[in-house]
């Protein structure tokens, strides 16, 4: 809680002044802004992108017509393919696909999930969805006791004792309390990433997991899982809220329950793929880059609108409306449409592995990936040093976007973007209104009717008003 | 343009010192807020809200179950039966109706409006909404030529001569660059209001008005007009943003068209309905009244759902949040859900009367009327003596609402409340993001599925918040 304007009574007028002073002092830029300039060229960014932008048609037909895009799936395959034909019509300097070998999972059939045999409820479909990454049961499926848990200390206490042979179902629900809803998701998320080792470490034959969601409905959210290669790898679903609460409730009015599941998902071969980049060649230092972008690759349900074709077609549409404006960067400006940020991040190694290779210093790195929602900041990280070093100068930027409700913060950037980190830029993430991200994020849910057009706008419009600053002013 | 933080090197250091300095102190707080335990209940307020709030259950039942209620109509009357019996279960000192008579439009028929006999396009439908307190058209309808303006000056300069006989096409759009999305509202509405009477005074015969929206979409906007008696009433209606589009493409490429359009709809006799009130009794000022409130009424099409069933839930909800926390005014807390804000007022200005004639003073007044998004700020605003007065004062309640997303800033409050003004409170408005609004408002659009269930609830704990804070420090 910041508040500098109470007690005043407390502090002497003159402590006061030196407090406020000093504070105020460290919030000056390190080299001046010319603030009428940049404020009307920034309102010139967003005027551009209310009125002419092109990310929402160009989400429209990514959602509609090519769908989701696993890495690996033909339609992934599709989405590089018209992602590239979509830059070309852009005038940049350049166009190009990056070669990335990417993992190739396959959902197989639609999961069966179901309780048996309750003396109440008799037996009943849950609403399910394989996590990404997970083996297939046997064939014939699985069946096998439930235990439920919502901590690791229970599920250590259980012990093989308790696990061996059953299905382990996590029901720890994400935190309604939290305003921002990534650290309600962060503090839920490990039950679904580690999950399933964890449990078979104890001989666990299959897991459940309570969705991510805030929301009770019956959508089963998928997401990745990481297996630890020590234990058995078990199948491992996600099921609804809904499908978890009446499990949870049935657990404790019959003290037991059976549950019997059937996937057929399977790893097949790494297959290749690519990243996808445009840019726009600096005039001064073209080796020094501005970085933004999304991730091209989404789950295997829905239409992966808001995670992440928001991202991918708002930094196509940055370096569109600069250049509409006529705007010369005096950085090389890239927009990059990574490859597989769901299910190994291999777009994203890959991006900065050959960044190191070519020499090239990456200024700063933005990415969008927490939905095309509107906008309310934008984050910034780095390693300490360049972190400790800019913060501060990015920060003056702030009045420049307070006409947009975008607030300057300390905080996480973007998976794709975070192998960048060591190359001494800034890392950026731009940081949208979170209430609704998670009611879809994941699910058969994410298509494009659920974006607003002017929400995405805005968006696409702040990430070029940042690019812009950090071009014109530099580190 | 806000950047207190550039051109450094322009001041002295002594004169930047004593500017912040001044400029702090004017921000001083008149007296101290006891900032942790006023942290600690706001978040209380807050957890209690999204943990177990009751405004959305409530919002779906009004939506699903009594659906618009126009005042007047049916359905009004079932909502405030239904919103006196919800108060009811509250346990709070008093719940009462207070009467108001009402304005009673009806729509009658569907409107049949449609351009006829164009050569290239031929006759067709445009999706169209009477304007409500239009009069209907002759039983058979009507059929003229029309005629396209953007602006009053277009309007004049045709005068009697471009307009006798003929409808007048209202097609100047909301502004797309205005970022708050009711400023763009407040620059196009004028053409709904006046419109019909303004071309009345020219011998036009009916009036089309672009439907007021950002979007670009087949969904007719209906609203209030407002006739001036001194000349003939003339039938208006709203056509879609897209119908607009096209009848004035038409109109450039064959230079005239003619619209056939009937209506049925009419003004009956004022019909009885209520305010409906709830309150928790001042444990040390009970003649000083803070009041949060909605609209009951809303128009007839779609749900009524974000204008205002939510403000109304809200309201509601403040004061469960307030009671359910073992909160003891020291003021009377008031939840009002007015009557007829949409086509009249009657609900507003009844309260204020009944306020004055009972020597109330409403220490503070605020609305929820711009839909249930997730919150942005709370705007206040009064009196000249009174803003002037008060706003210092509430700005110091600025960092504590910073957790939770909203500024504290001068600004409109609502229609409702705006009655009050005269008698020296504060009048505030709820803000919430304003993007999505004009894509439903006043629609068949306005639907129960727009609302996210944590924007809801977030808004009725930033009202509550502001309440029990205006509550414990006065004005």
């Amino acid at each position: 809680m910041k508040n500098i304007c109470t007690k005043p009574s407390r502090l002497s007028r003159t402590a006061l002044t030196l407090i406020v002073f000093f504070t105020l002092l460290a919030q000056l830029p390190a080299q001046s802004l010319s603030n009428d300039t940049d404020a009307a060229f920034v309102r010139k960014i967003y005027d551009q992108a209310l009125t002419d932008g092109r990310c929402y048609p160009w989400l429209e037909y990514l959602s509609l017509n090519i769908g989701n895009r696993l890495s690996g799936s033909a339609s992934a395959e599709k989405a590089v393919q018209w992602t590239k034909s979509m830059l070309d019509t852009l005038g940049l300097d350049s166009v190009w696909l990056q070669p990335v070998m990417v993992p190739h999972w396959v959902r197989g059939e639609a999961e069966q999930v179901r309780v048996t045999g309750s003396p109440k409820y008799g037996t009943f479909d849950m609403k399910a969805l394989a996590l990404g990454g997970s083996v297939g049961t046997a064939p014939r499926g699985i069946s096998a006791e439930v235990v439920e848990v919502k901590t690791w200390e229970e599920l250590d206490k259980l012990n093989e004792r308790g696990i061996r042979g059953k299905i382990v179902f996590y029901n720890r629900p994400m935190d309604p309390t939290k305003i921002r809803t990534f650290e309600a998701y962060g503090g839920a998320v490990d039950q679904r990433v580690g999950g399933a080792s964890r449990a078979a470490k104890y001989g666990a034959v299959g897991v459940l997991v309570r969705s991510m969601t805030l929301a009770l409905d019956d959508v089963p959210h998928t997401g990745t899982l990481h297996y630890d290669s020590t234990y058995t790898l078990i199948p491992a679903v996600a099921i609804s809220t809904m499908a978890a609460e009446k499990l949870s409730r049935l657990l404790k009015e019959e003290g037991k329950a059976t549950v019997f599941m059937k996937t057929s998902c399977q790893m097949l071969p790494d297959a290749p793929s690519f990243n996808v980049i445009g840019e726009i060649r600096g005039s001064e230092q073209p080796g020094q880059v501005i970085a933004v972008g999304g991730h091209l690759d989404s789950w295997d349900v829905g239409q992966g609108t808001h995670d992440d074709g928001t991202g991918c077609t708002q930094s196509m549409d940055v370096l569109r409306i600069l250049k509409s404006l006529g705007y010369r960067p005096r950085n090389t400006i890239r927009c990059v449409m990574f490859m597989n940020e769901e299910n190994g991040l291999r777009g994203g190694k890959k991006y900065a592995e050959e960044a190191q290779r070519k020499g090239e210093f990456h200024l700063a790195a933005i990415e969008s990936d927490a939905g095309g929602f509107t906008p309310r900041g934008l984050t910034f990280e780095g390693d300490d040093a360049v972190i400790g070093k800019f913060f501060e100068k990015v920060s003056a930027y702030g009045p420049l976007f307070e006409p947009y409700g975008l607030k300057i913060s300390r905080g996480g950037s973007g998976s794709d973007v975070g192998p960048l980190r060591g190359m001494k830029g800034l890392l950026c993430g731009y940081s949208p209104d979170s209430q609704r991200y998670f009611d879809i994020h994941h699910t058969a849910a994410d298509t494009f009717d659920k974006v607003n057009k002017r929400e995405l706008e805005l968006g696409a419009a702040s990430m070029a008003a940042l690019v812009y600053l950090l071009d014109k002013y530099g580190l």
